[in-house]
Formats: structure tokens, C-alpha cells, sequence
């Protein structure tokens, strides 16, 4: 379970893009983060002249042990098999979203508790009927955490063989904005208390008792490596994201990194291969209070802040079309020269 | 030159609209601005059902008496008509993302100093080649001022009549920031230095100078009504723009606002008739450093924050595609009970 990830340092190609990117019909910068945009996409692709080929979101589903005693999830345990039948019926938002921008649709069972029927876009990944209450042990073992990461990594091989090189992670999993909250407590070093937050909609005494149990839960547990602390904190759904980031990152295609989940499954790839997030364009910031905290971590700024907090990788799709305007502009304007316009004087 | 905009206030609608978004299966707000943006919609046209039809951007050019004298601009003045080629010719950035987004695109020429070919996309609105330099004598009169807003109303109507109900507006002008800036100093009241900004890029110094010579221009004149405002410190793209936003209105269109230039001109239409803002949808903050304090003067959150300065409607372009997932859930999205999925214990 090594990944190669390459360091993205081409001098020549930088200046080259830069170049390419100021000579366009437009005042220096007036593109503003499109402009960055295009640039870390070219790095990425290495290449002035970027395509972006059979977009692919995966929906990695995964349900928590700790959601069965309702908690810390305002919604039960059993939502995270309805959504699942709700984005394979078409039904769901990301469902909505990926038609609008033509983007393939995945979905992922890393470990929900519920048996699924065979559907053409559903995957079976399934690690086990859900993870352990880490109030009493640890969510998964690490033999399980490693076989979710093969997994993740196996299936972006896939659509990567396929033809995609830009890909997005989604989740569903009742209960999984603890196991983020862990996570980046873990990653982060801040407290608890800096990282919890709503979930799917807890109220402010809610919250409390959330923040209260994850700070035990915290406290219970040691891990003694990245991996230990995914498999004690993490879902399936988690781990089997971080694994499908690393392959993703070492394929070199361009990685959207969605919300609070996500981005939690990105903390511990980032711990484990500092390069990956070269290869990450961030989608949004999330309206879950922890994220910010997460990406100021990661120092990056996404493009999008629209409040959005649903997960399933809507932002990621929703951000979509604004990669493709960074391409497009890159390919498509003229230049100055090229449309014999007078320069600044 | 009379504008009947109706007040938007329909309780029982308002309700259902509430109802149709919160039943969705999706934690309540989950989807943050774009329920707003659903719900705005569907307020404009007055339906739970919205549809948008024909999105059209028109792109209105003219030129400035100021900008001859390269005092406030770093481009000169010939730029507007090349860059109007460049439009024709497809190779702006407003160009590349009309295309992506299915976007019709027309280009007006308010009072371009310049003689054009006809063009099939090129509509011929001329009230006269550039305006006056407002530090010597209003920038025009009345008269034409009211021929500009009469003008821009008429083209509003012609692409309503050919169906379209979501407009957005943009401009291309060397020196229309300096007119932008002396129209939001009148009406919010707000000192020119902290409505003054980079433009195309000028750099610190040459700010210093736009600041001093506008503080001049604002002193000299002293304008009988926003009409004279208008005439006094407008271009003739601005004044087009503001019959276009106050007819849009009227007719019931949803209008993408753009930047900080397509904002001024809002605020003259806002000042003439409060409700008009109820017919907007916010497309982006600029990277002018103005437009963020017109967004807060009319008290309205924007979409997008790309740092985008580059005018031409490309703000509302790249926003567009929001406006689509926003409409779509609306419409597609699957209720908890079309799902059979258990909501909040």
C-alpha cells in the first residue's frame, strides 16, 4: 500500500503558463481565482493546454457504529441505505447536480449496514455492516482500515483506465461528521470544541452533548500512526476516500475536495503524503463550522462559499463548471496579438 | 419614460416555495444560498415550478470623454472599440463563457467612439461617439441620457419578446470605473476614496491621481436628480444599463447583476424604484474595491467572491450555471416521502 506521488516543480511549464494566462485579452489578473484555477490545472496535467476528460464523482457510503445510539445524528442510522436507494433511483441533489454538468455518477458501498441489490451504478466495496461505537473500541481494524484504502485506490484506477482524468469524492454516512471532528482533532491538535459542529442539523444543546461524548471518545484512544487513528476514528467511507485521493494524486489527475468529510480524509493523505494536495482543487467551504479550520490548516481557499452543507459531493459538483471556465479561457481567448488590441500604456 | 415595477409579495406562495425546498431529501438549509437563489426565483416568476428561458447577457460598450486624456485609465481610449471586435469575433472571456454556459450574447454599442460594420451580433444603439469629459462639462445631457434609458429598455423588450426571462448585463468602457465611482459616491454618500479603486489595474500612485481628479469632478457639479446624476457623471453604457435593469424588472425577468460598473447603474435604477432589487440575483463581489460596499449599501449577498475585475458580464456568466442547479433541485430533487426516506427523530 505505497503511493508515488510526484512533486509538481516545472519551472518551465510555470512560466509558460503564466505567460499564456497575462497575454490573454484582459487586464493582468482581472480572471482572479479562474486564473489560478487554470494555472493549477496545467501544473497538474503539465501541459499549457489542459483538457478535462469523463468527470467522475464517487459517493462512498459508510455507516457508524456510534449512530445507532442516536447521540450525535439527528437523523437515524437507516438514512444512510434510504440515500444510497435515493441517489441510484436519481432522486438525490449530487444526482441533480452531476446530470446538470455531465458529470459520471459513482456510488460506493465501503460499508453501509444494509444489503444492496446489484445496480449498474453501484459498486460493492463493502468492508462490513458498519464500523464499531468507537465509545467502546475502535471503529474498524487496522487490516480493515488498509483493505478500505486498497479499495479506494482500486476504484480510481478504474475510472482512471477509463479515460477520466478529473474526479470528485462524495459521502453519505448517518453520523460521519464525528468521525471528521476526530480526525481533525487528531490531524489539527486543536480541540474538540474548535472542530465539532451541526452535522445534518443538531441544535446548540445538541452540539454540547456531541462535543462532550467525541471529547471522551478522544480521549479513550492512542493511535500510533495515521492509519491507527483513520481505522479508530474513521468510517469506511473515510478510508476508503483517502485512499482513492493518494491513487488519484499519484495518477496525476486533477482531485475536487468537496466538505468537512472529504476534506477530513484529505488531513490524513496530506499527513501521509505531503505533495497530495498539489493535485487538489478545492470545490467550497463548507457551512459545518469546521472546515474553514480544516482548509486554513491546508492553507488553501476554495472557490465556492455558498453555505452548502449536504455533503454527497455536491460542492465539488457544483464547482465543476468553474474548472471548466479555467480551461476553457486558457484554450479558447485570444490574445492580445491575436486580436491586435493596444496594451497597457 | 415610465417603469410600473410591482412590489413581489405573495404569502401563500412564499409558503408553498418554503414547503417544496424544505421537503427535499436534504437536512433543512443544507443547500445554503442556493435555496435562497430557488427561492428567489421563484418569487420573480411567481411559481414553485420556475423555468429559465433563453439566458441572454448583453454586453453594452461606450466610450468616455475622460479616458482620452490617460489620466484615470491605463488602457486608451481605442481599446473599447478593439475590445468590441473582440467580442464579435468571439475571442473575450465573456465569449468563452457565454458558449460553455449556452448563453446568448449580444454586444450594444451605447456611444463607442467608433464607426462599426453591421454584425449579426452586434445591435447598433449609438447615442454618440464617447461622451464628455465630466471634468470640463456634464458627460451628457439629459436628453441623450433619457434616449440611452429609453434605448436600453427597448432591447430589454425585444429579447423578452423572442422569449428569454433571465437577463444579464455587461460593459466594456476605458474609464468606467471613474463613472462608476462618482455615481456611487452620489448615492451612497460615501467619500470617492472609499469608492475609487484600481480600475484595469492602475497602481497606488495613479489611484492617488484618479481620487484627486474625480474628488475634483464631484465638487464642480451638482446634479437636480439621479436622471442628472446620471447624465452628469454617466457613460452612455451605464444609463443604457440602467433602462435595461428597470425594464427587465417590469417585465418580471430574473436580471444577474454583475460588477462594480452593471452595480452602478442598479443604483440609480434603485434609487428611481426600491423593488427593483427584488428582480436580482447577485452574481459575484468584484476584486474593485467599491463594489463590496454597493453590495452592502443595498444590503445583498453575492453568489460568487473569484476576485473577478474584468467586467463584460463575466461574473454573471460563470454564475449562471448556479442559477441552473438552484432551479433544478427545485424542480428534480426527490421529497422524503417520493424517497421513503425517514426524516428528523
Amino acid at each position: 500500500m505505497m503511493f508515488s506521488i510526484k512533486t509538481i516543480h516545472t519551472k518551465e511549464l510555470s512560466k509558460k503558463l503564466r505567460n499564456k494566462i497575462d497575454g490573454k485579452t484582459k487586464p493582468i489578473s482581472a480572471l482572479g481565482m479562474l486564473e489560478s484555477l487554470a494555472y493549477r490545472i496545467g501544473m497538474i496535467q503539465q501541459t499549457d493546454q489542459p483538457t478535462l476528460k469523463k468527470p467522475t464523482i464517487l459517493v462512498f457510503a459508510g455507516d457508524h457504529g456510534i449512530a445507532k445510539e442516536n447521540q450525535v445524528n439527528p437523523y437515524p442510522q437507516e438514512v444512510t441505505s434510504q440515500m444510497v436507494l435515493n441517489f441510484l433511483n436519481g432522486g438525490a441533489a449530487i444526482n441533480v447536480f452531476c446530470k446538470q454538468h455531465d458529470i459520471a455518477l459513482q456510488i460506493v458501498d465501503a460499508g453501509v449496514n444494509y444489503k444492496f441489490e446489484k445496480h449498474p451504478d453501484l459498486i460493492h466495496a463493502k468492508i462490513n455492516y458498519g464500523t464499531q461505537n468507537y465509545q467502546y473500541a475502535p471503529a474498524m481494524t487496522i487490516i480493515e482500515c488498509k483493505k478500505a484504502i486498497q479499495k479506494g485506490a482500486e476504484i480510481v484506477t478504474k475510472i482512471y483506465n477509463d479515460g477520466c482524468n478529473v474526479v470528485g469524492f462524495g459521502e453519505m454516512g448517518i453520523g460521519n461528521t464525528s468521525s471528521a471532528t476526530l480526525l481533525m482533532a487528531y490531524i489539527t491538535k486543536l480541540p474538540i470544541a474548535e472542530c465539532v459542529g451541526a452535522g445534518t442539523g443538531l441544535s446548540k444543546d445538541r452540539i454540547t452533548q456531541k462535543q462532550n461524548i467525541l471529547t471522551e471518545v478522544f480521549k479513550k484512544h492512542t493511535p500510533q500512526s495515521f492509519i491507527d487513528a483513520l481505522a479508530t476514528f474513521g468510517g469506511f467511507e473515510i478510508a476508503m476516500i483517502t485512499g482513492a485521493i493518494l491513487k488519484a494524486a499519484e495518477l496525476k489527475m486533477t482531485i475536487l475536495i468537496d466538505g468537512f468529510i472529504v476534506t477530513s480524509a484529505l488531513l490524513i493523505a496530506h499527513a501521509i503524503h505531503k505533495d497530495v494536495v498539489d493535485y487538489c482543487v478545492f470545490a467550497h467551504t463548507s457551512g459545518e463550522q469546521g472546515h474553514s479550520k480544516m482548509l486554513a490548516f491546508l492553507d488553501q481557499k476554495p472557490l465556492l462559499s455558498l453555505q452548502l452543507r449536504l455533503g454527497e459531493g455536491t460542492g465539488s459538483a457544483v464547482a465543476y463548471p468553474l474548472l471548466v471556465s479555467a480551461v476553457n479561457f486558457l484554450n479558447a481567448m485570444a490574445s492580445f496579438e491575436e486580436a491586435s488590441i493596444t496594451s497597457v500604456q
